[in-house]
């Protein structure tokens, strides 16, 4: 594959050349190589950085590093400043959810006040090889191993086929400079710990993987297109009705086909459903039969399915354990995100900080039950959560709501109320934990 | 997972309790354990022992524990000998491909004799896992990603859902004896190096990685469904003949759907077809081009698509790199399969020993080209294989079908014909690699 980079990108980058283009740059050597490949191509161009305000220090320097860029490529520079702890906190986001929402919107935004035609992003075949390994470790389907897009929208990554070795090949012999991003490592630890101990093994087993992992992923989204048509055509015959209130499916339809769990599933896994077995059973039950999923419910009705949300006190009650290496996890209440800090900052009761040593992975993240008991910090004594919402006049549906995480079956944090006294952080801590609504 | 093993083992094995059955027993734990588990539920079953006499001493001590087995538990028992390795090089299989294909046949020729209503293996979720990873890491397509069948003719696996650990624990708890397998190590190298590298980080990061593994199998399995039927349709539309001669397709057919590449995929992907691309263009091209593989071609013909196999001179003449974990490759002239041995044993044209520490990984198995050298093994000085073809007066035909294994461009083997002489194993050799067709 090395040998092909040079030809193979100018290819790749001579498919824009009539556009005007914006590109999403870091300052990491990723975006700083497609900028320079850019250049070199003498395409129309300009930068677009976000300084998260993440890393203090380290954040303005990258801002000041992308400005001088700018200066030495003779091109336009965009920078915008972003409270990206705020705006987490305000729309229940993990930081990465956060930043992610707040770095695209804004770069629509610009693009589409100063009619730039692309936005590019330098994701590369190792970026999409460990998110690849993300999904498939945390469980998905078909539509969650097909990759990250070359071409959504108007945005468009030129970099994906190739590694981040042919990436840094190519930096190194034209004497490319680039910021190191220091975040990697406190960050995105999941992302790191497939890259630096699942992946290379993977290379050794197979010197060819990124090769393979092309194909696979072509070879995939060949097959997600036939389910596509197919389910398209489906939906064009069993689908009656659709309105805010629910979509309403024909129950024949789905007993027409050779497979109905298929369907069903294909059809409804982007609603939260786990209970495929109970799904399949409502073609056959008695009216008015359902099925819940965090968010939404299946409901038979006569010869009709309806798909509808979910009135809030209606979730269902999992239980989610958390793996030392998780950074985020989706919940019914919001996005719970994970981070090892290095001191106490920023205080509210959407953030608790805890002694690292003193808990033992996976935690459970549950609602609380009536028997439950913690220490509420600051105080000597235990209290049975009951108790405390009760003085802490909840009213029944804030009880109803009410999670808890816990370590070995002990609770750290009534979340977003109170933390628990036993592993709070203190003089002699280590390692600080953060966990934030 | 873990406390449901028995309710769920038990639930699995009743819906067989009306059969006669015939567990294939290693003597290893998984399938010791699930003999146990039968005798416990009362059903009606024999074990059926395969010796390969591939271990000398340990494969006669497998068959003797197993004789003992079937006495303790009282159960009819039957043993067969094979002779894996004249198998093996009769056929052009690797050892594991002949072991594998022997044993299945040689089950299903009982069960068909003796009327047992269903063979049962003791594959488990773990085996499956690193199934899905071997795939995974050579590059695959879904339905190289919907794992071990759980019910495929008459062949059943109950542990299928089971993970290793559960079947130890059920072992140790209810003192169960069994042997352990010492060709593990030895001859499945790529499995071995999943299962104790790459798995239990994966696990790491989500300790029920195994739970969500089978909920991803249970997704692309329904995906996989879908897609059949889709082709089963496109299929009775587009084929409008087949016969020896070939199959022949309607261009119009591949057309009329939105993504021709898919299905062109889907239905050709077992023919060894690699340059997807040109595939697609044939459905525009002049009639009488082709596309072919190292197995087949392509012809569009008018408003038709024909594919016929190839002739064998058509072959096309692509390298294959070979990793220090493979241990097969399957080539077009067959499986070539590397093994770690402790000594020279049987000696063919067919196999080569070379000294392990002189290799470079990744091999190259390619087909000879002008201005390869080699050092016949017993000579002195270096020839060209144009040369030593012309010497052993081959045919063309032979000619033309001459490949080499190399190692960092020096050839290692001319396959099936002369060795290296650099490469040879000599007193001093540590670690002996065995290579075979």
């Amino acid at each position: 594959m090395l040998t092909d980079f040079k030809n193979h990108i100018i290819e790749k980058l001579s498919m824009l050349k009539d556009g005007k283009l914006l590109i999403a740059i870091s300052g990491g050597i990723d975006s700083v190589v497609l900028a320079h490949l850019c250049q070199n191509m003498n395409l129309n161009f300009s930068l677009a950085h976000c300084n998260f305000k993440l890393r203090a220090e380290e954040s303005d320097k990258d801002e000041a590093f992308v400005m001088d860029l700018a200066k030495d490529l003779n091109v336009e520079v965009f920078i915008q400043n972003f409270d990206t702890t705020a705006y987490a906190t305000e729309h229940k986001r993990s930081i990465q959810m956060a930043a992610r929402e707040l770095r695209y919107d804004w770069f629509k935004e610009l693009a589409a006040q100063l009619n730039f035609d692309y936005i590019l992003t330098a994701h590369h075949a190792d970026d999409n090889l460990e998110t690849f390994l993300i999904n498939f470790t945390r469980g998905t389907g078909l539509n969650g191993l097909t990759g990250i897009p070359t071409v959504n929208d108007n945005v468009v990554r030129p970099l994906l086929p190739f590694s981040r070795i042919q990436i840094e090949t190519f930096a190194k012999e034209n004497q490319i400079t680039w910021r190191e991003d220091a975040s990697n490592a406190s960050r995105k630890y999941l992302r790191n710990k497939l890259r630096h101990e699942v992946v290379p093994i993977l290379k050794e087993i197979n010197p060819q993987l990124l090769d393979s992992f092309q194909n696979t992923l072509s070879h995939l989204n060949d097959t997600q297109l036939v389910v596509e048509e197919q389910l398209f055509d489906f939906k064009k015959r069993a689908i009656i009705s659709e309105d805010d209130l629910g979509t309403t499916y024909k129950i024949s339809e789905f007993k027409a086909v050779k497979n109905p769990k298929a369907y069903l599933f294909e059809l409804f896994k982007n609603y939260g459903f786990t209970a495929w077995n109970d799904v399949v059973e409502l073609l056959d039950a008695q009216s008015g039969k359902l099925v819940k999923s965090n968010s939404h419910r299946l409901i038979k009705h006569r010869e009709f399915l309806i798909l509808t949300t979910l009135n809030h006190s209606d979730r269902c009650e999992k239980s989610l354990l958390i793996s030392e290496y998780d950074d985020e996890v989706k919940t019914p209440f919001g996005v719970l995100s994970f981070n090892n800090v290095d001191e106490i900052s920023e205080t509210s009761n959407l953030i608790v900080y805890v002694d690292k040593d003193l808990l033992k992975f996976p935690l459970e993240l549950r609602l609380w039950k009536e028997g439950d008991v913690f220490q509420p910090i600051g105080m000597k004594g235990k209290k049975k959560i009951s108790k405390y919402l009760k003085d802490e006049k909840a009213s029944l549906v804030e009880k109803e709501n009410t999670w808890v995480l816990t370590s070995d079956n002990k609770v750290v944090w009534v979340i977003g109320k109170r933390a628990d006294e036993r592993f709070k952080v203190k003089s002699k801590t280590k390692k600080i934990f953060k966990v934030t609504i």
